[in-house]
């Protein structure tokens, strides 16, 4: 019918967009596989930290709704396409990366019908916000990912950014108690134990 | 509470899954990055495909769940890790793969609490034997990445193996036609004319 016609009038404006955001799988983040064979890509970031809030969804509160967060995560990082990834333990400058990113979700999720645009922008914006609770979930998982793959692999990333516990308390703590709290009191004494080993050693 | 508590043990067997899971991420395909860089490896594939599944769900027909096809899509490839990758248009013996995969689907769900083991156990069945609207449409975007990304690259695996429009209509659009239909009827002419430009070349 008319409907079907015009919707696939719009194939060659999604696979523009798909086609661009192929290029996460280039985008390279501070963290290394647990394997420690190589640093982690966004893409396949975002494909892990989907399958922990799936897996992981009874650490989150009621009033969540897990596939609203996985649709979330999906899209998280796609801003790092033009803005790059900014290391959670690096020096940045919040600003000046907060407007990078604008133009970012502007120009990626723009290449899309204007109606999804609105949705992935706004979504995307939720994220960032960390105000929701299905926001305040997807950061969640978004910060213990790293510390859990540091604490198999002996320290990872932490080791290169000479990261202490405090900071780990500010970084991931904060929002994981925020997102997933039962999660956080699990794992903070894994991440003093660590840190109590390394002073010690 | 006690059902808190309770939640919580149960995080060390969900870190275990889904540390075991990080080794997606070194499963490598024979289809390539668009822009040619390097292999693709199924993790990465994993989140792309949830990608096209979302912002293609206007192909898929008004009995599919967007949402039930994302979380089939974040599963259907976790078997790989012991199973290994099969390259579509590789020679491969289906009954003893179908028997790895079984076993690999066991072993790694099985890593999960029993109501997890059987829901994604579940799912990853009903995503391998594609008889729901759900599986189709998630079937449809998994074969139809590879084909579109090489059609960006110039041949892409294509080349690699030897593959014609023939075996392509065959093991690719058998499959999204059943799924996303219109999305078929888009691209085959653009295979037709890939495949005529190699023939005069
Ligand atoms: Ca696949």
């Amino acid at each position: 019918g008319k409907a079907d016609a015009a919707e696939t009038g719009l194939v060659p404006q999604w696979l523009t967009f798909l086609a661009e955001a192929d290029q996460l799988k280039s985008i390279y983040r501070a963290s290394r596989l647990i394997d420690d064979s190589r640093f982690e890509n966004s893409a396949e970031h975002s494909w892990h930290i989907m399958l922990y809030a799936m897996v992981l969804a009874d650490q989150a509160g009621q009033d969540v709704q897990i596939d609203r967060v996985l649709r979330m995560l999906l899209i998280h990082d796609i801003v790092e396409i033009d803005a790059g990834d900014a290391p959670i333990h690096g020096q940045v400058d919040h600003a000046a990366m907060a407007a990078k990113e604008e133009a970012a979700a502007e120009r990626l999720f723009g290449l899309l019908p204007q109606n999804q645009y609105q949705d992935l922008h706004r979504l995307w914006h939720e994220f960032e916000g960390a105000e929701t609770p299905d926001a305040q979930f997807a950061k969640s998982v978004d910060r213990v990912q790293t510390p859990i793959a540091n604490l198999e692999n002996g320290g990872g990333s932490w080791v290169e950014y000479n990261v202490t516990l405090e900071q780990i308390d500010q970084r991931v703590g904060v929002p994981v108690k925020r997102g997933a709290p039962d999660l956080w009191a699990w794992l903070r004494p894994q991440l003093l134990a660590h840190f109590d080993k390394l002073q010690t050693a």
